[in-house]
């Protein structure tokens, strides 16, 4: 790892998954345990893990669990027993493609493994192990599209915390520090949740990489500034045509990007890639508790009566985005021809 | 008062200034009582009352306390004694102008008083008299200018409690919710201070409007959903040229109600404008305390050695609002040629 890259939240150690607890941080950093696919399945939903990557690589995980469960519970037919347990793991979030891209690269290397657990176990490292080298990858690809040196702008946290390491928008970023291309990294809090605050702020005063905070809503007023080079957000689900979505908020900072001038970068690997819808508007969105927003740290500041609305996501068309940064290459100004050029080389790239 | 409209948070009573402690709601209505000069400047500074209109008219009942106690303290060189007094007040907040404007008229109508301290009663009085009508009066030009039915947005608190009562944008939104142009207010959360969440929602709950709290960096993709007609916001300081400086995150707004073909309404009565200022680059925009994005109720939330900018307002460009409602007039489109008849008219309006 480098000066600007010191942190792993996934990892498999004797036979159990552990994930970094996400919600505790930055005050404490613990580890918990898993050991039963369900509570893989209850960890992502609770959002002990996030990210879609991250989310990606420990369903995989809780893949390798499920099939030891199933094969305990019935040897001859676990296969029936393994679907309620895939099923489980599937509806623990719905926007991030990686998910289920996750859980059918395990079904399919499942379909002929004469030994099931050491297989998924396998493939799950494997995906593990290609999210990294890819973010790595990406990171480099990224910052060499930057020119010059400048302050950068990011959303919600896609850095180590979000992938297996490194990070996506955040691996873009760590490499552009380490190239001397950015002086500065302005994180946006990125409410409800506020990952930006609890997670990137974290993750990069950690790394030695400067980080200012901003409220979500100023960061139109900070590019009218003239400081902001660069927008690099990552990806929660891309479509055939290059339509985004992403952390709410995301479009927002499109539009504002596109308004001052400045240019605006999405990294995500393939797996993010939803090929099989067209457009943005086919993306399901995940609305979360209305709680979210009527309270903080677990204090109601809302009067009781005042409702609210809290889709997790939004929808950056393609148009807003210049370039889209994937470990199979980099598309400039997504559209559903450029894109499907993307899409010929997926089988290409192998680390 | 109308069915929507029973909140009034200033209020003089035997002698002294009372406030509703913003700070403590929605959870508990509180009013202090100020019978010192320098008290109310600390109010206004720590934000028992906020808001621009507000602010203005308790500096102006401020003044009162300020006559009385330079009396009290010089008879005889009490105008050199006020003085000092007076600064405090105006060193309370920097952006919004109408601080100064209506120290200024209190200033103008102790020219000449026989009875000090009754003229500056008077003339506070009047100050309070004049914004409440004036709001009632933009409420219903507001309003004359929405067609049809729809949701609108609303940013920060610009109600009865930034006012001396109904409010500027939230005054229109009352007054088109009564006319039944209105079928629910999205409310933003507006971060950090959570005038949104805190006060917008319980001033429109208690006045039994519908109203949905959405995170600020939602509004762009719940403008691109259709159900949004007008964004509708308020002002802390307008320039000659219709530049709007307002809490920060309006500007983002209005690039996104821009970017979707809706319809941006800026409310504020004239004492907002500054006609000293040419363009919204000259108007100071206060900066706040890092703490308020590094912590949320008095909780450390980002890591140690993380930094933050927290403006507390940014600047609308004039070409973005598609109309300004004051009390003298509505101007379409503001521009220094527009805005200049506006300024004609300044003297025109009486209650």
């Amino acid at each position: 790892m480098s000066a600007h890259d010191s942190i792993r939240p996934i990892r498999w150690t004797q036979d159990a998954l552990e994930l970094l607890d996400q919600r505790l941080l930055p005050g404490e950093e613990r580890y918990l345990r898993y050991a039963r696919s369900a509570e893989v399945a209850a960890a992502i939903r609770d959002m002990v893990v996030r990210g879609a990557p991250a989310i990606g690589i420990s369903a995989a995980f809780g893949v390798v669990l499920a099939v030891r469960e199933a094969r305990q519970e019935a040897a001859e037919d676990w296969r029936a027993a393994l679907e309620p347990k895939l099923e489980a793991l599937a509806r623990a979030r719905p926007t991030a493609i990686n998910l289920f891209w996750a859980l059918s690269r395990l079904r399919r290397c499942l379909e002929t493994a004469a030994d099931p657990e050491a297989a998924a176990l396998a493939e799950a490292q494997a995906i593990y192990e290609e999210d990294l080298a890819a973010n790595l990858y990406m990171g480099e690809q990224g910052a060499a599209l930057m020119d010059g040196q400048g302050a950068v702008i990011t959303h919600c946290n896609t850095g180590s915390l979000a992938t297996a390491g490194y990070g996506t928008a955040l691996g873009v970023i760590r490499s552009a520090y380490s190239a001397g291309k950015i002086t500065r990294v302005y994180a946006d809090e990125t409410r409800p949740w506020l990952q930006g605050a609890r997670l990137t702020a974290w993750e990069l005063v950690k790394d030695r990489i400067p980080v200012s905070l901003v409220a979500d809503s100023a960061a139109p007023f900070l590019m009218s500034k003239g400081e902001i080079t660069w927008t690099i957000v990552g990806a929660d689900r891309i479509t055939a045509n290059g339509d985004v979505a992403n952390k709410i908020g995301t479009y927002g900072l499109a539009l504002a990007a596109r308004a001052h001038g400045l240019k605006f970068m999405v990294v995500a690997p393939s797996s993010t890639i939803d090929w099989t819808l067209d457009t943005g508007a086919d993306i399901p969105i995940e609305d979360r508790a209305a709680d979210e927003l009527l309270s903080i740290q677990g204090q109601r500041i809302a009067a009781e009566g005042a409702e609210a609305w809290n889709p997790v996501f939004d929808v950056t068309p393609a148009r807003l985005v210049d370039v889209l940064v994937t470990e199979l290459g980099v598309v400039h100004r997504p559209s559903a021809e450029s894109m499907a050029k993307l899409k010929d080389k997926e089988s290409t790239w192998r680390i």
